[in-house]
């Protein structure tokens, strides 16, 4: 019996390529789900632009105008899972409009709680695959980490792993060179490598997680934090 | 008997004052070491602009030609705690030179590993206080807890706080503020929430760590990435 | 005769709103409009979400499917004007996806060149202005006028501004405060003296490039740049 | 005659290396100081780490508390100079802790105005180099340019060039790469063309406001916003 038999996962794969089979971010991201897998975790990868998402800091834009927003049906597969990974391609250095719109729209819930009275994403265990031609790998990662960190998300060690070409314009992850037999990135030793890293770490501190019943309770409820040792009884002016 | 009783921390004041007791920063972290010493964590406050820390990429910059280097002794308090708090004041909108010192000198460990073969900061909890005068604390705690994750630092839900005033000039945090019995921020419940919030998820993570013997070993250990299900043999153009 | 009569501009708001009458962002943008349009500037204010703009690293979204693209219409009135100021609300820290849109569909004609082999946006002069309730003005300016200066634009000096209200929940721009007459921020010196002084700068600049007939040519167009003193014969070790 | 004979650049770098002959920064840096004085730009390079220069948002850190402090003797360089160019290494993704402390000393001195009353660095032109082995130059640039314009610089089309070897360890620019008769880099088309054009655009703007005697006044003077049309006066709530 594999391991991490109880988890599940969603990954979200952000790209601006409307066809699933043509993203490159889909190709790291099928490395990830693919040792998950393996592992036992219950994983889907969802093309975000197969579907359609509405702009607006609301839980459902059909409220809002919208003749459709399928981003309810998304969003409770991701309250479903343990885990999520955010999936982007580079654009000028930072991440796609894509995956911004999706954070906003899991932020739009984000005041909500959950039995304990936690902010709503908490226990869960966030992560980040990034592909590019040649650089930003780092400032993606930055943003949506911290993005899932703020709304509750644990973050694991070296939650994030991506590829990148040599500077300038070049082959994106998984594309024909020509003269190799090897697809751009497929035998990259540093991006393997850190893939399994990371997808270890979202699995160890998933099942953690899942272990202890969610994250403690205690100090973090946003209702009652005064009835806890708070900072606001503390002196700032201590020597 | 406190509840957190076996943990440690060191929070580092990445402050431009030299005066530790003019930093405003260090006021918010006063604030945070006040819950963490009430709840039993043996913590130590350190302000970098106190000791005398060389630039470079080494552990030690003696050998690199300083005639003095104070980083391996904050570094070995580090190595000693469970957890890091950076705390760092806003520049134009980045955090300070002192903290992104403090940073690469972290970083310039990060090749070396701990007795499972994970790296050096494995098992270890992070966060970044952050205080300024208008604009700047998302954007500070990104790169920050980033680079903490980045090499090995597990990061908690809302794993930073801090202040800002209204937008341009104005007091900073714990100034007197004119017509006012109150000093700048120091009852901003937002502030003060989030700073509790942060250092209790702070020690919960520290402690669920330490409870399990550090990070969970398997599949992270960059000498034997191959020897676990790993990136290289998924099939990154599955359907 | 106003001193800019020649001059015309686009404010590109990129708020979440659907609505344009409720944009917090497009109140500070009215001003900057409003200053531009007393000097003497054609200024047009564009809200995106009153458009269907699609994604996609294209001219034109309907290209790959998409049944209407309202981007190449918006995209001609950018091409038409001396001056692209964006415009965009804060979330989580980090500009719109709205905001990421656009600027990927700028992105998207940038290998194209005018008659003198530069880049398209060559001798047109961008800024932006930002509005959030909190935090995060120099974050997003700092993506956005990096990826306008990438694409061509000249970016003068001070050439954002933004409001914020202290940090945690609160009003946003514009918001009725209660027990007070005046809108949160319309007050704010800070505020108007940085959107004067940004939207001046940009009428300076893009009449000192106007008067030059646009970028000066030599030395930066992409066809020609070994014909030119350039980086490849120079010494990189030289002492 | 070289037509850019009457300007003058000063090339910061920010290199952690302390010898400046180490500096994998310093190599590209002196490609663009080749197309500089070839052009007959006045250029002046300077590696930070061969001097002394405090922490501290003051002019001149003896003032604080220090022994010495180099920076007065640098910024009075700058001051002189219409071109500054900052070169940095990348570490984590960011820049260097040196080029942020360079940023801090520079705007330690931004409340002061020319005989204008503009901001001290009005009618002076930016620039930024950076080198990493793998990821991060636009993350660099980003701030690095922000910081620029913020405090008075002009900020030309494309005025950052780099370079980045594939992701994971491996060379900096310049390195010898084994079994290549070529350092790592030195032939990179990419990196050479945006060299060379970020330094032609850099002296042309330079030219530009060189002719123009500053950067034009009006508008953009703290003292006397309110004298111009200004943003106070305008209706944000206009339709």
């Amino acid at each position: 019996m594999a391991r991490f038999d109880g988890l599940s996962a969603v990954l979200l794969n952000c790209s601006l390529v409307h066809d699933a089979s043509k993203s490159h971010t889909r190709r790291l991201l099928n490395r990830v789900r693919g040792i998950m897998a393996t592992e036992g975790v219950d994983v889907e990868l969802i093309h975000m632009l197969e579907h359609q998402v509405g702009f607006g800091m609301v839980p459902d834009t059909t409220e809002i105008g919208d003749d459709r927003d399928d981003w309810p049906d998304i969003h409770a597969k991701i309250m479903d899972a343990d885990i999520l990974v955010i999936g982007t391609p580079i654009w000028l250095g930072v991440k796609s409009s894509v995956a911004s719109l999706a954070i906003e729209r899991l932020y739009a819930y984000s005041g909500e709680t959950n039995e304990h009275g936690q902010y709503l994403y908490y226990g869960k265990t966030g992560g980040c695959v990034v592909t590019g031609n040649e650089d930003g790998v780092k400032a993606c990662s930055m943003e949506t980490l911290y993005a899932l960190s703020h709304i509750g998300y644990t973050i694991p060690p070296q939650a994030d792993c991506g590829w990148l070409g040599e500077i300038g314009p070049g082959p994106s992850y998984g594309d024909e060179v020509e003269g190799s037999n090897t697809r751009a990135g497929y035998d990259s030793e540093f991006t393997n490598k850190n893939a399994t890293i990371m997808t270890w770490n979202l699995m160890h501190t998933a099942q953690m997680l899942k272990d202890r019943g969610g994250f403690p309770v205690g100090g973090n409820v946003a209702e009652t934090w005064r009835e806890v040792t708070n900072a606001e009884d503390q002196d700032p002016d201590a020597d």
